[in-house]
């Protein structure tokens, strides 16, 4: 199982594509197990996804998920965090785990940031305090946080900017790829954690295609797309999508960052996308929000006062086995934590599910009829 | 198992009394299964023991859960709970319910009460709107939660009282009970549902006596003590329990309502109780407080910044055989309701595990050595 392309102990392989689309159904190997692509992962930003025990995380059907280096930098800090045995002891999952660079919450969390091509520097949104996160740095952090997949410190300029500055930032993100592929090697175990470079451009496919030959000068063991999903039209960012992927080499997986609403997961895994993460799962339910097989419901809805159904009937995560509309409603009107722990179990269910029933498909060269189908259900729409 | 004393559906059984003190091992016989006692009950007030799934609350020990009428009447309603198959069937815990009265939170948690021969009126602390409980209406509300035990409807007087109004309103209480049987017998299943009376009367021995004698005329499957461990101080708290034991029929179970620090759980079972609940367990852990076999500790202390032992080494509990009080303690620090869970799980663990302790000591005559090495490792001190 292991690519020779890549190195010895992180491998990617393509299992199957799918005829008519660019969906591609994959496994990747990391050192605490494989993941089977492509793969929805959900955020443990703090060392936990949010309001549940990895346990439930599990059993939700999660395979890899993902944690925030920007505030486990912060907090607890990540000399604790290697103490304790990097993040898997830490928080005890012992699935594989992959963590960003920092490089996004820098822009997006912090206060008075100062961009250098030493690194960024900032003040934490939790105290204040002065700090600075360089290459260099971010992937020391990494290091001590001791996930399976890594991430090279960039930035992911705002969606807002103009074109010369999208291919400053992008030029200075790839000097920057430099320094963490050297840094990792000065100082990683490349057998341990696996880095993954980092494509920007914003919505310009000219500059899409120059960030991307500029990171696979690099033979990385993996590839992500950033810069997308911040705030561009969804029509904007799958044109820029449909030229991203061709760009990366086919033999290492994709990796498509804070993207994870059902239309743009297929819309991404279409144009061969392997892997996805994103906060919606967890954040909707806090809010009552369930994503089901019929649409996205809102539990506060009057409807499901005396609606002793499951949320979803054809979802088999401990949610839908066991509580009704009804008792999910009052939970959350009520206040009660356990409402967005269940609504949480069922979301990330709903997405490890889909994304089961996509690789099924790829498998079977049926992913567009899978595609027309999950849209008319859940979006009353065509694709 | 079946108690002729009692009814032919509910039973008390006492299996060992403790040689030296009042202690005593019990089974309880419902429905829902067999309750072992002394026991401990986490209370569920809104159909959820806060934070935890109900899985969650069964693997920390728990045999039986306390969920409030005053709180479900008022929010989603009881007519909910009974179309969703009652409380069983709501909030999906398969074991023996026990469900108050209501008439502890009319007083402690409504506004502007006025209380009458006929029962309780109220503005309800959620939405103002004006509300009635009175003894039929409680006792009807409780048919449709549908729990196991069930209690009569009883003013629980403040501390502050004068033991004029305290003789005043426990015989108003009394009377209350006897409308409580006659709704009982007229309306609903005794076979299903165990009615107990609470004995109130204050800090007066006296009073206590009055109403003891009354609530024992009829002929109920257990009795509680109510209006205790409301503000007193402790000493004068277990004065009055000296004598309340015996006031009550040895061969039925005596629940003494709201209690639930470790010192307290020792000194009731010491005077011959058989049943405890309180929020304790849960509301110190979202207060980031532990009990533990070395006493008890608050999570947010610095020393446990990069402490990576569990919570309690001697508990079998998830939390202790999977995480750090250094994780424990970001996740509180970082406001993460992972932490009042994993906190949650292993504090009614601690009283669930000590009830287990208690019950064997019982069992071998030892519950006063129980107590003494007990007190010595939690509190520091002799008993």
């Amino acid at each position: 199982m292991r690519n020779k392309s890549s190195n010895n102990y992180f491998s990617f392989e393509v299992l199957a594509k799918d005829e008519r689309t660019g969906a591609r159904r994959g496994r990747l190997m990391t050192p605490h197990g494989a993941v089977e692509t492509p793969v929805f992962m959900p955020v443990g930003t703090q060392a936990t996804v949010k309001s549940l025990a990895p346990e439930q995380v599990e059993s939700a059907g999660a395979s890899i998920i993902l944690a925030n280096t920007y505030h486990l930098f912060l907090r607890p800090g990540h000399d604790i965090v290697r103490e304790a045995g990097g993040l898997h002891g830490f928080m005890r999952w012992d699935g594989p785990i992959l963590t960003d660079s920092g490089g996004y919450q820098v822009f997006s969390l912090s206060d008075t940031r100062k961009i250098s091509e030493r690194g960024v520097a900032f003040r934490s949104h939790i105290d204040g305090s002065e700090q600075i996160l360089t290459p260099e740095k971010s992937i020391e952090v990494q290091h001590s946080l001791g996930a399976d997949i890594i991430m090279a410190f960039d930035e992911c300029a705002a969606y807002t900017q103009g074109r010369e500055y999208i291919e400053e930032s992008l030029s200075r993100t790839s000097r920057w790829l430099e320094r963490c592929v050297a840094e990792h090697e000065r100082s990683g175990d490349p057998a341990k954690q696996a880095l993954f470079g980092i494509m920007q451009g914003g919505m310009h496919p000219d500059l899409r295609a120059k960030s991307a030959a500029e990171i696979t000068q690099y033979d990385l063991p993996g590839y992500s797309i950033g810069g997308l999903s911040v705030g561009e039209p969804k029509e904007t960012m799958y044109m820029v999508l449909d030229s991203c992927a061709g760009l990366l080499p086919d033999g290492k997986p994709r990796y498509l960052m804070g993207v994870g609403s059902p239309d743009d997961l297929f819309e991404g895994i279409q144009r061969g996308i392997d892997m996805f993460d994103c906060v919606i799962p967890t954040r909707e339910a806090r809010h009552g929000k369930a994503m089901t097989s019929a649409g996205g419901i809102n539990i506060k809805n009057a409807a499901y006062e005396r609606d002793f159904a499951p949320l979803d009937a054809e979802c088999d995560c401990y949610t839908c086995r066991n509580f009704s509309r009804a008792y999910l409603r009052h939970l959350h009107k009520a206040g009660e934590t356990l409402a967005g722990t269940l609504l949480s179990i069922h979301n990330i269910r709903f997405l490890t599910s889909t994304m089961e029933r996509i690789r099924a498909a790829i498998e079977a060269d049926a992913f567009a009829e899978l595609k027309s189908e999950f849209f008319a259900k859940y979006y009353g729409r065509a694709v």
